[in-house]
This record gives structure tokens, sequence and C-alpha cells, in this order.
């Protein structure tokens, strides 16, 4: 039985909330307004069944916390609230505990080692698709894959890891441990560079973005923008060449998810902050910082950043 | 009394049409659908009163207009439209006779000269604004300049040329002669470039587009992208720089414009086709022409193309 804190009880961390719980450890939720979950019982729907748990204490105060011997705490906050969160965080993390980052985009792991050291930060790749329909319940849509769990230096003893994957699998959600866990998670941001923001844009769904030849031009030049930045920052991915992933792409990864919207679609709808930063505004960034503007990325941040409220 | 023919009759055909009939002119109309013109009486409301007209003939057929001497013939269709109303007319056009193009963007003298010899090929730069409410009635609603009429080259004589723009100017149309017509019309091309898309993409005002930082930095990289396309084009512009032209674009051109979105918008919202192709799809082209492709232009022109019907 092990300590676990959420930090985040969105449509991710909820999930991992009621899976953990309902395999009988001790879980934790650690939220920014506590008030949005006055419930008693967290519950999630779905492709993977009914679920549902009471968690041992839902806080908005980290104080409340610092008696417990965490072993895992899971980061599962929108990407723009990291920074903040990992400060929340960062004096609750013990000898023993290995903090995990679910969250899209560039940029998690880079903030977090500022606070805490490397060897405890991992990153948990979540690829699959859940949504809160109302506070304290999740609905998942899709799974593509394993949630892919492991540290993007390999700085962390091989076995830790494997066992963490094993605890998170066991309790019905798909994770295996990954030696490549960055790239895998790059292969994810360039899916999401790709296909979010004209999604959100356009209000269009995945497979409408990939039969109109206007959208699919500007996101084979969104995915070859990012294959440049990554070489000029010596950032391996999975794929060859931009083509390669390409190629991939059309075939593979769109086909399974054709009817979705991206979840930025959902957030620009109800005026909430998207995760654009996290995505395309930080391949501008990364390109910026070895003096290559990667043009198309940076109008489709731009469009983005304009409708957020 | 001339013999006048006004191909298009839309918003700026219709203004035409009806103010040229008032002064005494024998007035006809070209169109391309006679159906939807079944009224006796065309009219005029808005910033210049109430104006009304019976044509002399609307046809959609060239071959009833062949017995008529025109001296004028304005071509007032949508862009996408001039090639073909150029190849309609084309036969019509006898020695006295003189075309003005009144069309927006880039590209219509360009097809109108593979037709008609370039001495009778005319630029007339409309920046009244006007809609059409319903079929023969048309609103004036703003007017930011005279109709400044001229031939690109200079290869009319010039006291002709400055007959035709008085001919317009006594019907209480504001008009005057351009020896630099072709410069003019590139102001308007820039204006138009960095406002209407936006505006449509994004359903905003001129001047919502204009305070936000993220559309303001689209759109002046939208303006230093043509600036950089008619360099390499030799195009001569009316201002030194793309900076000269956007401190003069937020500064005079966007406060009495500011309340305003771009037909475009119009155009998307009723399923019609825009004129992006002879907007940032021409930049686009004279771009690739030379070699240099304008990422931003074409970032804007792909996803207007994706949402055309």
């Amino acid at each position: 039985m092990k300590n676990i804190l959420i930090v985040g009880l969105g449509a991710v961390g909820t999930v991992f909330a009621v899976f953990l719980k309902e395999a009988g450890h001790n879980v934790y939720g650690l939220v920014r307004n506590k008030e949005k979950y006055n419930c008693s019982i967290f519950q999630v729907d779905g492709i993977w069944g009914h679920h549902s748990a009471t968690l041992d204490l839902v806080t908005e105060n980290p104080e409340d916390l610092k008696n417990v011997d965490f072993d895992i705490i899971i980061v599962s906050v929108k990407s723009f609230d990291t920074e903040q969160a990992i400060k929340n965080i960062k004096d609750l993390v013990k000898d023993k505990t290995f903090v995990i980052l679910t969250q899209n985009g560039y940029g998690n792991y880079e903030t977090a080692v500022k606070y805490i050291p490397k060897e405890k930060v991992l990153l948990g790749r979540v690829i699959f698709g859940s949504k809160v329909d109302k506070n304290c319940h999740a609905t998942v849509t899709v799974n593509a894959d394993d949630v892919r769990i492991g540290q993007p230096e390999n700085l962390t003893e091989e076995s830790k890891v494997i066992e963490l994957a094993c605890t998170i699998k066991h309790t019905g959600i798909p994770a295996s441990y990954s030696k490549e866990v960055y790239k895998v998670l790059w292969d994810k941001i360039l899916y999401n560079c790709a296909l979010n923001p004209l999604g959100a844009l356009l209000k269009r769904r995945y497979g409408e973005l990939a039969e109109n030849p206007y959208t699919k031009e500007i996101m084979n030049e969104i995915i070859k923008e990012i294959f440049e930045v990554c070489q000029l920052n010596n950032i391996k991915l999975n794929f060859k060449s931009a083509e390669e992933y390409i190629e991939f792409f059309y075939s593979k990864l769109i086909p399974p998810t054709k009817d979705h919207y991206p979840s930025m679609y959902y957030d620009l709808n109800s005026g909430n902050r998207t995760e654009i930063d996290a995505l395309n505004g930080a391949i501008v960034k990364l390109g910026e910082k070895v003096g290559y503007t990667p043009k198309v990325n940076k109008t489709i941040y731009n469009l983005i950043k304009s409708l957020e409220k």
C-alpha cells in the first residue's frame, strides 16, 4: 500500500485517483480550489467501465500533507500551471518520493527539475482521452496506447521506474516503462501541435483536418518546422524525417481518432485558457532561442492566443 | 450622353449603374444570372442619400449588347470572376471604349490585358464601402477616399483618363485621376491582406484586430512579407518601408474604419467564395514565382480556403 498524491483533479487526475484508490492505496488530492470538489465520491465511467472511490483527503493547502511520506506524486494540472504546482509540492518530496508529470506539451520536465532533483522526476506520457463531465466525475473516451513512464535522461534506477509503472498497471490503467520516454513525449507533441490548434480554430474534427488539402498543407508545415526546431536544438525524435512522421501521422494516427475534436476546442468554447503555450508556443520559443522563427507555428500560436479570454 | 456597360451588378456595380443612369447616360448591365435581377428599379441608399434608376437593359448574354458602341465598360464582378467577365466583354471593346476595373486585389489588370489592349484598360481603385441588402438595392456605408482612376503603366493619353474621371465625378461619386494608380491599388491590397482574412477567420472588427497584440503581430508579419514580395518583384509601393506603412496603417487607416467587419467575413458567413485568391493568395504566388514563400500569408490563405465551401 502506497501513499500517493494527485495534484490536480481534472480529467486525467480523477482517473488516476479513482483507480489507485480502488486498488487499495492511500490517495490524497491537492487542488487549486477546494470548493469545486465538495463531493464524497469520485467516479470514472467510459471505456474502462464504472469505478468510484472516496479519497483520503482533498485539500488546497500543501501544509495539510506535510506529515505524509509520499511514494508517488502525480502532477496532472494543465501545463500552464506546472510551475505553481511544482512549487507547492517541492517540500513534500522526500527520499523515497517520485514525481510523475502527466501533462501535455514541452517544458514540464524542464520546469520541474528547477525545483526537484532530476532523478526523482519522471514523465508519464498519457494518451488516453478523458473529459470531466461535472466535478468529481470523469469519462474515459478513448485509449491510444499505454501510459509510458520513464526518466527523460535515464537518471533513475530502471527497476524503480519499472516498479512504478507496475503499480499503475495493476490498477487497471494500461501502463509500461519506457527507456525513451522523451521521444515518446515528442511524438505526442507533434500530433498535438498539428491537430489541436487547427481543430480549435476551425471547429473541425481530426479527420476533417486531414481530408482538407488546405489544412493538410498547414499541418505538414507545422510538422516540418518542428523537425527543424528539434534538429537545431539537438532533440532526438523517433522519426528520421518529417516526411516519415507525416506518412505515419495520416496512415496510422489519424484514422482511429478521426471523429475527435481536440481538448483545445472545448477549452476555447468554454472560455478556458488553452495549452497552446506548451505546444506551438513552446516550439516558437525553442526555435527563436537558436535564431530560427518557425513562422507557421507562430502564426497559429498567435491566432489561438488572440482567442483566449 | 455616354453608353456605359456595368459588368456585375453587386454592391459596387449597382452604385455605378444608378449614379451614371441618374446623370443621364445610357446604362446597360451584364450579369451572370439574369433571374436574380427581376426588378424594374435599382436603388442606392446610405451616406450619399437615396438614388434610383431604371437601366436601359440588364442581360446575361453579351450578344444582346453587340450593337451598342460603349464609351465605358466598368467591370465590378468579384475578382475570381474577372477572367470570365473579360472574355465576355472583349468583343464589345471598340475603338473608343475604355474598360475600368474596380475589383479588389492583385491580378485583375494582369488578367485583363491578356485579352484587351493595355491602353484601353484602366484601374479604378474603389474604397467606398457598400453592401447589397437585397438584389437591386445597395447601401453605401463609408467612403475613405475618391475612386482613383488611371492606367497602371500610364499608356493612355492623360486627358482621356481625366475626362473619364470627370464623368464619374459628375454623377456624385467622388472620383479623380491618378498618375500612380498602381501604387494606390497596392495601398489597398496591403490594407485588405492584413485585415480581411483575420477579421473573417476570427469574427473580429478592424479595431479589435489592431488592439489585440497577437493579431497585431500577425498583421505586421503579413505586411512585412508583402513588402518583401514587392521588392523581389520590382513592384513600387507608396511607402519606403514596411515600418512606415505599419505606422500609417494603425494611426490613420484603422481609426475611421475600426467598427467594420471585412466583406470576407460576410462572404464566409453566407457560404460565398471569398476574394482571398486575389489578396493573400496572389501574394503567395508572386512570392513563389521568385523563390520566396511568404509563410504567414500562405498560412492565412490556407485557413480561409479551408473554410470556403
